[in-house]
């Protein structure tokens, strides 16, 4: 299940580019720190749900816009 | 958030049973212990997004189905 990672890192990436977010913008605002949000998009992590959710609020985006 | 693990749940055991499957046959067949699905439905955990997945694929619907 690595791809999903990677894959949702990818989709994550993308919307924080389009949304003109730095990564440590996103990870301030998320409250998740620097260098995990650097692993999320490298989709080296397992991420739950809960984290899917606020990384979609602080990007003001759906849930479903990051999923694969 | 632990209104999205319980919204999560009760998401998952509506569809499981519309589909006819037990706790049981769900917790085999995504290779997930019996009572940790349990724990699942009553919004006891945090999942990971790689078992949101794992879940939809063995229901065999999407995984927006399942999302609050």
């Amino acid at each position: 299940m690595k791809d999903l990672a990677k894959q949702f890192g990818r989709k994550l990436r993308e919307v924080r580019k389009l949304k003109g977010m730095s990564q440590d913008r996103l990870a301030l605002s998320a409250d998740i720190d620097r260098s995990y949000v650097g692993r999320i998009e490298r989709g080296e992590v397992n991420i739950t749900l809960e984290k899917v959710y606020q990384l979609a609020k602080v990007l003001g985006c759906d849930i479903k816009d990051l999923l694969p």
